[in-house]
């Protein structure tokens, strides 16, 4: 198996937190985002969308887009699992995941941070105010459900790491890097605090991987 | 089961189509995206991110997020499957359909928009070069895996409507709102075309719906 990413990339993390959690074996295949390796042709034979990360699997099928890979191994690799078994249980599981796959985390993703800056002219006032609109409501929302549901515990399901405890941990790095501290957000904190001390996250942290600087 | 939604929400479009695929009665309960019902209290009581669509199950739970509400649906019904049964077919259908839920969707929606225009003071014309910034990437990746990857057929995943599909269909019905047509587009557009064929996703159009205006 062969995982391209990048350190920086926080979809690949949510990759890597999935893999170790299952104890997966995969070569990393690092494709420098700084550099832009990612939208050249070689890249784009892998993943035609150009986006990290991509999974390789041992018959040499690639998977894309990070739910999708991890929905896989979760179905190829099922112990432990990342979702509950009953089926509401799931839905919600999915649902918090969603919540910053779909509606946070595209928001401030470099592609749109350069057209923020290069086309419409913000400056990093401007971008961090941007952040801030679209990152937040995200960590507002899921701490009124981990206050308000019953299935909220050491994790965001009861007490297992799972699906949303990827999701949400990605969302506190990438926010993190951008200023955004969880002081309005005790729940979260409590669950992210938990998700670190568990080594698949831990050392799946961006700034733990080769290349990366020693902080942002 | 009661559906929350609204005839202008492409997620609640897509949990229409779901739900119609496998025959599911729900009973629809109109959220007034226009009027900014959404954002109020009686809503957030339901649904406490404040978004379209939620699903009530016949138990009280509220399921949220329209991915998430299809997967369960699929679980829950799997009779007709909108996954295939292969581990990496499965991947691939719900990897084309997460390029539109998580990188092109979230770009083109009301409070990106409005945020756009309002804080940032873009123009309609600058509006439209957002859009086709982010709407048009989804749909070239995407034609690209459907020309090179032998599962692609009459719908996106051999002969069989599924859960890339129903993503896909609600993009092509979003980015046309925004004059993005499919003439670069020839796979798309033909698989769209098979979709419109099926009740389903006909009577699930945005403007077929109660309150709906006649043409956008």
């Amino acid at each position: 198996m062969h995982l391209y990413g990048h350190w920086r990339s926080l979809a690949t993390y949510r990759v890597r937190v999935a893999l170790k959690l299952k104890a997966i074996d995969a070569k990393i295949v690092a494709i420098d985002l700084l550099s832009k390796e990612h939208l050249g042709e070689r890249y784009h034979a892998i993943n035609p969308q150009g986006l990290l990360p991509a999974l390789e699997i041992d018959d040499g099928t690639v998977l894309f887009q990070s739910m999708a890979i991890i929905e896989y191994l979760d179905e190829a690799f099922p112990d432990p699992p990342l979702l509950p078994i009953d089926l509401a249980g799931r839905a919600k599981v999915r649902g918090l995941a969603q919540i910053i796959a779909a509606d946070a985390h595209p928001l401030m993703v470099p592609r749109v941070r350069d057209y923020l800056t290069e086309n419409i002219g913000l400056d990093s006032y401007g971008v961090k105010k941007w952040i801030d609109r679209f990152a937040l409501p995200a960590f507002e929302a899921i701490e009124i459900f981990l206050r308000t549901q019953e299935h909220s515990g050491k994790y965001c399901y009861f007490d297992t790491p799972g699906l949303a405890d990827i999701f949400l941990a990605s969302h506190v790095i990438g926010a993190g890097f951008f200023g955004c501290g969880l002081d309005p957000f005790p729940r979260i904190q409590k669950i992210y605090e938990a998700c670190v001390g568990l080594e698949a996250f831990s050392s799946s942290h961006p700034l733990s991987q080769a290349g990366a600087p020693a902080h942002i």
